[in-house]
């Protein structure tokens, strides 16, 4: 499928869409109205309209939007049909918790292998992924096709597997290290989930909530 | 301090720009242009210097802005000084993860306690935090000041959780549960870490840049 270009917006809300109309499909609920959708998930009509029609989808008039395409279409626009295949890079808490928990098949991703340098984790195996020596890491990535790397190492060693992964082909890093590790100029795609960014935003809704009531309350 | 409001783009920034001026701060670095920071963080001087006079802080034209004031007030206005204190609901690999790792200190956050129904952790204490029994949640919320529940249970029990946090009292909830814990409608503040909807975003950045060189190719 030849990918529209979408804006970043749009592209954050989409996974959202994708979880809601796969709970309203194992519902049994065939078509939903933009109204219905905005309902359930806090936006207004026009906005989910709006967000659709980007990507060429537009809802009959009085009948709505079939549950299952919009679905389908969402997840091909996400790349869910890719055989994108993964790696993980360090098995420490995050890492093990992601390998156990994490449904990355429910993605479209493939984990295929984990690295650590803990000679008591290398050679075992969790959930069906083999955890690699980290000196094998390189002719891994040689041989091998691997489209995402899960970097879960300590912060003190990010900067430095990132560069191995770079230098490797590796084009996208999903980075859980709460440390920057690539210059806004690099050609690499990173996506960080900065834990501290998350909860220092929580830390600010919760101030301005508690300054406002305070000021109501004088 | 009275907090002005603003908009939700540039509070999802502020923490980007306290982590590099916290660095710019140790590297002895203490005026910066907007230009310099803009380059540094591929911005244009204009959206920083924009961000900033939102809450009122403005650079002094050829002098630039003082790196240690301007971090005081965006510790600020995210709440970092206001002793805020939480506890964490499941001390599963992504719970103890975030006990043994996450530097809540860091951020204005003292993480008091946590809770667990696994016997074998009741009465452990990992890095200061004692880990309690569930059974002992309510009494603690109905005894102790808690701003924020870091909530890390297993999905299956997140909602109920989630109501049991709500109806005693908890106004924020750092959400790492990967489903959603509340109606859109919701009073409570919730801050959600949706591990797969990031993966989904770099899933989709990867496809829509294969897609491009597969056409330039063509």
């Amino acid at each position: 499928m030849k990918h529209a270009v979408i804006s970043n917006n749009v592209i954050r809300r989409l996974p959202r869409y994708l979880r809601k109309l796969d709970e309203l499909e194992k519902q049994g609920v065939s078509r939903i109205s933009s109204s219905q959708l905005g309902e359930i998930l806090g936006l207004t009509p026009s906005q989910i309209r709006q967000d659709f029609s980007c990507f060429g989808s537009f809802g009959q008039q009085g009948y709505g939007y079939s549950v299952t395409s919009l679905k389908e279409q969402i997840s091909q626009i996400l790349g869910m049909d890719r055989d994108t295949r993964a790696i993980l890079v360090g098995v420490g808490n995050i890492g093990r918790s992601l390998i156990d928990k994490f449904n990355f098949n429910d993605w479209g991703v493939t984990l295929d292998a984990a690295f650590d340098v803990n000679p008591a984790l290398i050679g075992t195996t969790f959930r069906g992924v083999p955890v690699k020596s980290d000196k094998e890491l390189i002719p891994y990535l040689n041989e091998n096709k691997v489209d995402i790397a899960v970097l879960t190492v300590p912060r003190e060693v990010a900067k430095e597997a990132t560069q191995q992964l770079l230098d490797n082909g590796v084009e996208a890093i999903w980075n859980f290290t709460n440390v920057e590790i690539v210059d806004p100029y690099s050609k690499a795609i990173v996506e960080n989930l900065h834990f501290s960014d998350s909860l220092l935003a929580l830390s600010y809704y919760l101030s301005e909530r508690r300054d406002r009531e305070a000021e109501e309350n004088q």
